[in-house]
Formats: C-alpha cells, sequence, structure tokens
C-alpha cells in the first residue's frame, strides 16, 4: 500500500515541473549509425558484419540523414532555411573529398607515430584517427548549417575516444592526433597543415568575456589560430580567439599559453622540475 | 592431443588459485539499466526507443533496485541495517529533488557555455551534464549508505566521459562541467554552488598519510573544499582534506595547490611559458 | 532524378581513388570478445550472463585466438614464422601466470586506495585494474610476436578508461593506478615492482629524434626506465628512451621531466601557484 | 544505369497503385509482447527470462493494451464506444479468472493424455494447453468488443500451433485438444464442458449462405452447437449454426457432418476402409 | 579425463563420414529477409519496426537477391544460363505485378470470408493471405529459373502457416485460402480464377508412376487442374497429373479424388457419417 | 487511483490460487539451443551464422545438456537413477550413429520425391527432414530416460513443421516424410524400413481403454505398428496398439484404420466420392 503511495506520489510531483524537449528530437542512435554508415562506405574492409552495397549505403544515409535534419531543424526552431534532402545530397557528394583529406591524415599518423607498423593499423586502431574522420564529417554538416547533428556526432567520439573536438573548428591537411586522451578543440579554432597534438592540449576560450549579465558572450572569435607545422605536446593549454601561433611552433607539454607567439619559436616551461 | 592438454592443465592450475567473489554480485548491467531508467523518467523526450509508462518505469526502477540492493548488501558484508525495499522507496521519493537540482545544473551550462544553442542541446549532447546527472543519482544512494552500487555508477560514467566524481561528494546548486575529460572529484570534496570546473581537473588527496603499516588511512577527510562561484581552469590539481578554496576565487590553468586560498583570490603559474 | 545522379557519381568518385585493406581483417568484436572470455574464465562471479563450463570457454578462446592471429599475420605481411595454434596453445598456458600477477595488482589497489573498501569492489569497479588486466593479456601475445591483435585489445580498454598502456611495455608486479583517465604509456617503457601511477600522467617519446626524411626513427628505446616503488602524481609527463626514474622516486603533478633522477628524490614543480 | 531505371520504375508504378492501411494499425510483436506478460505473470516459473515484479507486469500489460486498443479502435472504424483504459483495467480483472479456468483445461489434459507424465509437462510442452490459453485471454477482449486484437492473437497461437480457435467461440471447462494440428473453430462455435478435440478437426460453417450479391453472409450463427462431455476423433469436420451434437456424442475420426446429432450418440464412418 | 576422450572420438568418427553441402549455401535468414522487405515495400503501414526509404528497400533486395541466386546456382551446379543481377532486376520489375494480383486476392478473402471486418485485418492477420503473397513472390523467381530460393521461400511460409504451396504451381488471380492449415499444392497443379480452398486439402500426385529403378518418375506433369470458381472443402484429397476439375466444381469435405470432374458438378463423399 | 486498485486485487487474488512449477524447469530456449548445435556439428555448411569448433560445440552440447537433464530429473521427481554428466556423454557419443541413419534418411527423401533436386536441398528445405531429424536426436535421449526434455524437442519441431512425432516411437531406417503437416506418430508406434508417411496421417491410439477413474490407462502399448515397405497417404487414420500393418501395405488417403492388415495389401476408402 504504502509502495503505491510512493510512485502516485512521484508521478504527481514531476507533474508540477517544468519539463524539455519536445516530441521529435533527434535520435543519437541513428546519427551515431549514420557515422558507422560512411565509415563503413569509406573503408569497406574495416567495416564490422556482413559486405553490403554501395549504393545501398548511399541511399540509407540520404534517408535517414534527412530525416534527422528535419528533426534537428525542428528542434532548433531554425527550418526555413534548409531543404533537409538537399543538404543530405550535399553531403553525399562532399563524402569523397572528406575520404582524400582522411588519406592524408593516415599519411601524417603512420609517418609520425614511430609505433605505427601500417597504414591499416592507424585505420583500425588509432583513436586519434577516429576522432578526424567524425570531426571532418560533422564539419561538412556543421559548414551546411545544420544543427545539433555535428555536436551529437563529436560528442560521440569524444566518449569513445576523450577527444572532443568542435565541429565547427577549421582544420587543415595532415593532421596528427596520437593517444589523444583529454584534447579540447574548440568552435573557432583555425589549424593549418602538418599539425601534430598530443594528448591533453586545450586549444580553448579564455572565460572572461562577459556580457552585461556575466554571461559569456556568445558567437564571437574565442579560440586561438594555430599555424602550420605545429607540434604541441601532452596537457599544453593554448587560449583565446587572439592567440595566434606562428608556423612551425613548437609548444612544450603542460604549458600555458594565452598570447601570441610568432613562427618558429619554442615555448617551453620555464620551470624545470627541481629535485629535493 | 597435446591441446587437449593445455586445457587440462589451465583448468587444473586455476582450480589451484585463491579466487575471488561470492554468488550473487551486482549485476552492473542491470545497474546501469536503472540509471537510463531514472533519466528516461525524468527526461522522457531524450530516451531513445519506445514511449513507456511512467507508473510502469518507477515499478521496474523500485524492484530492480531492491534486488541489486539486496545482492550489495551479501556482497558488501553488511545488511543488517538496510531494508531494501525501504531504500528503494526512499530513492524513488528522492527523484523530483534530484530533478529540481539538474534544472539548475542545466541553467548553469546554458548559460555558462557560449557554444551552448538550447537547454535541450545541454540534456542530450553534454557529458558534464551526463556525468552531473549520474553523480546526483548515485549521491542519494551513497547518502542512504547503499554499498558498491553508486560506485557502479559513477564509474559508468566515468568510463563514458572520463569524469570521475565519487558519488560521495557534496555539489551544491548550479555545477557547471563542460568536456570533462580527466576530471577527479574525490570521495570526501565539498563543492559549493555556482562553481565551474574545466577538463583534467583533480580535486584530490595527498597520498602521504599513511598508516603504521604504510598504506594510506581510510575514513578521514581527504580532499578539499571548494567555495561558492569559483572557476578552476583545466588540468589544476587541488589536494587535500585541510585545503580549502573561498568563495569566488579563479584557479588557472595547470595549477598545483596543497594549501588553502582566501575568497577572491586569484591563483595562476608564476611560471608563465617562454620561449626561446 | 538529381538524386541518384548525386549516388552514381560518389559510387563513381570513390572506385578511382586508392583503396586500404584486404579482405580479412582480425575483426575487433571477435578480439574483445575472447578479452571478456579470458575475464570470465579468470573472474568468474564477475562476468555478466549466464554460468558457462571453463573448458568450453577456453576452447572457444583458443579457437577465436588461433583465427584471429592467422588473419593478423596476413594483414601484418609476416606469418612465416608463427603458427597460430602453437601460438593459441601458448596463450592458454599463460592464463594462471597472468591470473597470480593480476591477484598481486588487487593488493596493490586495494591496499593504495582508502576509498576501496574489499578486493571485490577493486574488481568490479576500478578503471585502473581493467587496464592492466587487458595490458596483461595484451603483453602475453605482443611476447609472442603476434602483430596488431595486442595494439586493438589495448586500444579498446583506452576506449573504455582513457588509460592507453601500450601491449609492449613492461611493468612489474602490484601496479596501482586509480582512476587513471589520460594515462599514456609508451610501447619502450619498463617499469619497476610497486609503482602508482595517477590520472593524466604521460611515459612518452622525445619526438625529436627524426630520420633523414624527418620522420620518426622506428624501433629504438624511446620511453623512459621507472623503478620501483615509485609514485607519479597526476599530469606529470616524463619523456625519452634514456630517461631513468630511480627506485623509490616521487614525481610531483605536472612535472615535466625530459632527464633522468637518481633513486630516492621527489621532483616536484618548483614553481608553486601564486596568489595575486 | 540501367540499375537505377528498374527501381526508379517500380517506385513510380508503385506509387500510382492504391495503397492499404494507416499510419497506426495495431503492431503485432506489441500484442504478442502482451500475450506472453498474461502468460508470465499466470505461470512464471514457466517464463523464460529474468524473474520480474507482478507489479510491473501488469503495469506493462495494462499500459500496452490501452495504446494498442486506441490503434485497434482507429483502424477499424470503431472507438466511439470504448474506453482503452477501462477496457485495460476490466482486462486485468479478467486474469484471475481466465487463470482457473486454464487450472481445469489443465486438469482435463493431465487427466486425458495417458503420455502426460505431470501438470507441469501440460503447461511447458502442450501446443493444445498453449492454443486454449490464447483463446481464453483472446477471448475476454472479444466480449470486451475489442476489434481486431483478439484476431491477431489467435492468428498468433494458430502459426505457432496449427490449431486456429476463433476468439468469439463459447467454450467451457475442462476442454481438451492434444496434438491439434489442423483444428479449426469458428467463430460462432459454443462447446460445453468436458469435450475433447483431436488433431484435423473441423467445427465450420456451410458455405452456401450466401447473399444477394454471391458473397456470405456476414453476422449471423454460421457454426455448430457441441454438448458436454462430447469427443470428436481426428479430422471430422462438422459445419452448419443449425448443426448441434448432443452431450455425451462420439463423432469418429474424418467423419463430415452437416446435420445435429441427439445425445449419446456415437457417429462414425459407415465406410470402413476394404482391403483388396 | 574420460570426458575428452568423448570428444575426441565424436570429432574422429564424424571425421571419417561422408558430409554434405558446400562454402556458400544460400542462406535462409537472408531469403526470409528478402520476402519481408518486399512485404514491406508492398504494404509498408502493415511492416512492423521503423519506416524506411523505398529506394534503399529495393537497392537491398536487389543486392541481396543477386547475391543468393549467385550462391543458388553453385550449390545447383548451374549458373551458366542465369546473370544473377539481371535476374534481379526482373524481379524488381515483376513487383507492381505481384501487387496487382494481390490486391485481387484480397478481395477474394475479404468478399469470400463472412468473419473478415476489412482489407486491412485481411493483410494483417490472415494466414492464408500469407501464404499466398509469398508463393506470388516465389513464382516469379521460380519462372525465372532461380534454383532453390523459391522453395525456401515457400517452405518458410509452410512453416509459419502449415499451407505448403509449390513455387512451380499456377496459380490464377483471386484465389482464396482461409485457415488453410495443412493445405498442399504440387509443383505442376495449375489451378484457374475465383478458386476457394480450405484446410487440409491436398492437391498431389499419385505416386505410382516409377521409373525402372523404382523411384518416381520426376520432371512429369504430376499434379491436377483445377477449373476456374471451384470450391474445394477441407480434407479434401486431388491426385494425378491426367486429372482435372472442371469450372464451377464443387468439391466436398475429405473427398478423395482421382480421376477427372467435369465443370459443374458437387461431389460429396456418398458414405455420410451414421449413427449407432 | 481506482488503476492502482486494478492490479492491487488482481496481485492480491492470484496470491490466492494453487500455482504450479518449481524453481528450476528445464529451458525450452537451451534446450531448442542444444537441437541447433547438434544440427551445426553434423551438417556445419547449413548452420547459419559463423563457423565454429567442432570440439567447442561439444564442449557446449554436453555442458547445457548435463545441466538441462539436471533440472529435468528434479522436475520430474526422479534423478536417483541418472548420471547427467554420464547421460551426456552417452549423448555424444550417439551422434555418429543418429548422423548415419541420417544419410539414410536423405537418401529415402531425395529418391522418393520426384520435386528433390538434390540432397543438399533436402536437407536444407524439407520439414519432413527436419523433423526426423529432431526426432532422432530426441529418441536417444528418451531411450536414455530422460525426462520432458525429449518432449520438448519434438513439440518444438512440431510448432515448425506441424509434425509431431513423439520421442518413444521406434523408426527404422529410409524413413519418409514430405510436407508432413498434421502428422501424429504415437509414443509407443513402432515403424519398420523404407516406410513413407504423407500429411494429415495419424498413427494414434484408440481412445477407449480407460482406468476405473474413467481416465485412459498409461503406460501401455496403445499405438500401432507398421512393417517395413508401408506407404501411407494423406490423412490416414491408424489406431490402437494392437492394429499391425503388414509389409509392403499401402494406405490410401483419409483411410480410417482400427484393424491389422496382412502383408502386402492395399486398403483404400471403398467409398469413393461421388458426383451428383
Amino acid at each position: 500500500m504504502e509502495h503505491r503511495d510512493v510512485i502516485g506520489e512521484v508521478v504527481h510531483e514531476m507533474a508540477q515541473q517544468p519539463r524539455f524537449g519536445c516530441d521529435e528530437l533527434p535520435d543519437r542512435k541513428v546519427i551515431t549509425g549514420i557515422l558507422s554508415d560512411v565509415q563503413a562506405f569509406m573503408f569497406p574492409a574495416f567495416a564490422s558484419g556482413a559486405c553490403v552495397s554501395e549504393r545501398m549505403l548511399l541511399e540509407k544515409i540520404r534517408w535517414e540523414l534527412a530525416r534527422q535534419i528535419r528533426r534537428a531543424m525542428r528542434f532548433a526552431g531554425g527550418g526555413e532555411a534548409l531543404d533537409p534532402d538537399r543538404v543530405a545530397d550535399g553531403f553525399l557528394a562532399a563524402i569523397p573529398g572528406v575520404y582524400r583529406l582522411l588519406t592524408k591524415d593516415i599519411t601524417a599518423l603512420y609517418e609520425g607515430d614511430p609505433a605505427a607498423t601500417s597504414r591499416e593499423e592507424v585505420i583500425i586502431a588509432y583513436p586519434g584517427f577516429f576522432a578526424i574522420l567524425v570531426y571532418r564529417i560533422a564539419h561538412v554538416l556543421y559548414e551546411m548549417r545544420v544543427p545539433i547533428i555535428p555536436r551529437i556526432m563529436t560528442e560521440f567520439v569524444h566518449q569513445k575516444t576523450g577527444i572532443d573536438i568542435h565541429a565547427g573548428a577549421k582544420i587543415g591537411e595532415y593532421f596528427f592526433i596520437d593517444h589523444g586522451t583529454g584534447i579540447v578543440i574548440g568552435e573557432t579554432t583555425v589549424i593549418g597543415d602538418h599539425v601534430k597534438i598530443y594528448q591533453g592540449v586545450t586549444l580553448g576560450a579564455k572565460s572572461f568575456e562577459l556580457d552585461a549579465d556575466g554571461n559569456p558572450v556568445k558567437g564571437i572569435k574565442r579560440h586561438p589560430n594555430i599555424g602550420s607545422h605545429v607540434v604541441i605536446y601532452a596537457n599544453a593549454t593554448i587560449l583565446g580567439g587572439q592567440t595566434t601561433i606562428g608556423d612551425h611552433c613548437v609548444i612544450g607539454g603542460s604549458v600555458w599559453l594565452t598570447h601570441s607567439v610568432p613562427p618558429g619559436q619554442t615555448v617551453y616551461n620555464r620551470a624545470e622540475a627541481s629535485e629535493r
């Protein structure tokens, strides 16, 4: 008897709370399924499960993506501007270009990591490659102004790898992430070609730009610019939308940077550890 | 022939080792299922899968939770004190309160992250919110002295998000974690309201308090106190049960702190990176 | 109409790209299944799902492992030297030894973490233990020169725990990892007995040893040596194949080390955080 | 190219056909799930899978059933008269009565079949019992004027057992069906108590009652009445709404009957097989 | 020990037996999946599970079917004559025609069964309709000389409904099967339009046509011809390739016929049951 | 409110009924899994799913079977006499013999059915063969006096095929069942070699042998004896433990027989259908 009262009370109490969401949110499982399908189309030998028709895979991606975009637009209050079917077609058309970029990232990882024994090992077992792959896919949709879906994609790979690259970041060719755990790359970051980033690196915002209400200002350039041929070692932190790291710089581990660095510099923590 | 010998030998050799466990350990899959069900009850629009009856969901949570508590008590050698059915009822009764706390955390995340476009995006895609949600659920059970289950819950979300909040920590309202990867918040930590914590932050123990056998002393206050309106940037480390960070402090990235800081202070690494 | 053109074009464009892989790559799902089966054999009370025959489990492990080794050899272009069935038998024969090592690791975790309430809790809920377990299994295969499979195993647990221990590392008895998120331990690392490593620690390579083409030199000693009874606190970074940390050293949090430290030293960041 | 034309043509050609159905048909999988849940509630030891809460099971049955009734009403064009929640409650209230009837059917099968070794064997392995169980559940809904769902239930068990009892038939206590394959019992059949029916028996309609258009007249009494204590052997056929078989009759195998039989008679095929 | 001997002996003994099959037999699960997909394309409102793209469904059917045909040809030792991709395309092109036939069968069932309340009920719940649907699909492939796959399809629906229509039979429009359990329609049967067949009816071969070795002769006309507007009641048996039932005949229940019947006749068992 | 009362009342009312079963009944899913495993061992090319180790399959069968026998014995109140592990070993040892019998049944079906194009088609698509296969497996266990499990096995195939062969029947070599729907073969039936049985045939008991209480007498010979080289056509019924059909008899369709027939006779229904 007492039991039933508990349930009745809880249902009743919750019914009086403000609730979130609407009927048709984008579906995380379907969206991660789209990622798998794109991956299976580009690297079929690596897809687990049965071999499938390329055409069927693309029809499925187009269909599922268009439906999720429709949901995402309603959810985000947008939708006047986007034609989901057209966006889905545009996404398909972008796949070969993404693939060409990824083959360069594979080269960067294979040549940059002494432990890598083949390009296939990079594809099958490198979390950094998985994170880059998902970022490049999500970035295509971000550029087409698709709401929420790119974020769900990058958050998925963040959970898998601990690497959090915002879909809005602009990242050049031959990008190298190795172990990657803890990497954060913010929305307005710009990264050149042939850049290597190690685990725990943050390319973030200074959080001090507040609006009149004390909240962070939205929609401005908040994250740094990284030139080409830059190496950033583990746990370094580079903050701020006006912070620019020049080409061929090397940023040492655990360095904390909130100002720009001219090209060709090596920055390290002055304070080497001392013994006692 | 040789083959069978190998298997026979291995079985025989293992049979002579000391073994662990008992028949009825708590079941991780069921426990993470309880988490999903609580989440589905609080945020039904975000639950993947079919829409279900609220009453059925609560009956299921109560039933499953009571059974796992019974297993957990046997496992932990306790059990004289707890009535599993009563604890399960108490847990149900606590859900609306947890929900109210979570709506405040959602506000903190939405207002605190310039990249957040809606409260719904926070619920669907922020690992920090997922970690806080699970922590707040686990904390209810921790407070009721349920053994092992809160730990299994927080370890689950740790694996998903890289955020490791011990269910025993006491955390105030409007708690903000963004990317979160690598955050560790220890069992005896106390955190005020409106606190923001970035990725890689450790609120931990100094490991030097050993007992006569050289092992760490158990059951004492080992983790710091954080006041209200404190911001702790990426990779900062704050250690020790007597370390107190006052209200309105800002702790810089990669800072290493083992002493208290009075209210209103900003602490940063003196050693800025230098170029050469 | 337009729709079909998109798909036709994408298929056609992809058909002209260089593609990766071969028919029979090792299967990640099967390999993680082998890990689960070994775990279920060693710690049956902790395996979720129905109780199964020990003999059947071992037959299954042997069969699956031999088949994956055969695939891995073809994939890696090796295979002349290894007899998959013989390797699988050797792996089975090594299981009791791995189990004995793991019981010592459990002791290290139970005695080293004040929050641990029982050895069983360590087995069921400690990510550090899960990472060590998988590392020790993968290391057996690495030592037998099995290609790619050890890497797939350790990458699996890396995704689950954020702990990335290369299967090639040599790690002594009573190894302690607690939360562990962000730990990276490189391929040629050597670690003694009774070592404790906290989250965010990197035991890595200095990346400056390049060959004539500007790529990192492969196959040389690149990662540090850690003595016995060493403690390394959160986010410390120790780099280089010639870097040796002596027995009984304590390395402080966020320390960055590229040179050797003699036995018994405590190394900390000279630059304590300052307030302003 | 040719390929794509085929698909385009098929899609186009189908788009011009008249199509069936509406958005929200009753869902066969959910309806058979309700059957399983009712069975699990009544005979929990026989339900495969984990033990569940009785209350949860009933909440689920009520919830699922009410939703399917709502769909069924829309589908059938009815719905003004039925309150789905009230019907679902009425169904729950009827379960103990159905259970009591089933215990009597179990007795009839156990005592009537020399091969039955226990009542539990009847429950676990007799297709006749399974068919009666589903019929009795479906009949409750039929009596409450729920459209289509009773039919889906009995068709499900028809596929499993080859026994097709229309949910509208009225069947007394202690009903006995053994192997049962091929039994057909029509909608307006009335059967007394303690009746035994063997495989291949049809209690059907004479199909000659046509309306002005030459179609069978709907909604009239078309199937026979069977008294109490009647035995009907394999492959007998009894047809017609005015055909009444009196109490204590025995109808022989393969008999074809379109007229009534007074109580106590034994009817057999005059034409015994002859040899040559 | 004794245990292992048993297994060794069994493996050894089996290894000496002649074995059946080859590597790549047609896959029953895939083939029944093709049936489901065709059904979902034709009657989407009745398909359980999520709504899918029509184009994707057709791509999938074509792909899967072509692969199974390739396996079937190798299995059957044929294959020189058939082009699997061309056959799959031809199959797709035939779907609208099959659909048109099925709408007529639905009409026959709806108008012919007084218990049917709507055409949708026929589609969702009539085993006879399911059997006809699968027969008509299988017949298309049979006509294209695809080996084994049509048989696997009709055997699938045989298991579900107890209705066994050989894919080779030729069946006209407006075909009516109601309950259907036990119906057998042989390979060389020819059936006209507007025919009704009740449960247990066999349209079979006389088994006496043996070859020189005493085995039945293959590849000849062995099953009867049924005219248009014929009704065949339950458990009737009509045998022989030269047996022709004329238009507008009615064949009574349990009748056994091995000779032809001229148009317009009613045939019944002379031997009505007698009482005693 | 009213809702909750319904559930409370139903739970309460059911709690007062007598209930069936005990904790550990044999598990139908596991038992049908054993059937699949035996089938996969004997006909590996026909097993869907991945190729597995023969030794592993046999270990699994032995383990699962022994556990189900243990449950079955407790359930049946027996158990003093049987050693489950020994029975399981005996079952394994019997598999090659069953396989040899099945190869003869395959020959009988291939040679006896003009529609069969290969032995493989018989294995993959003939319900009659599936029923014989399961019967022969179940019969081994029946002969070893294993309770209930043989019945669950034959009831499983009965649901799939509509063919109900009691595991206790004794059936000779080269047994032929074609479509088979509706066949019933009782527990004490004895059948010779080279027998063909068509759909709808019952080899059953006369149900008139009652004990003092009016219930059928258990444990006596109730079903007929069929000689060698006998053919029994569709829907024939042969009843009674003393009924013996001599070698080389042919029993016509729909014949009803309760007396013995000497060798070499052909029995048909005297009453051929007449026209009017």
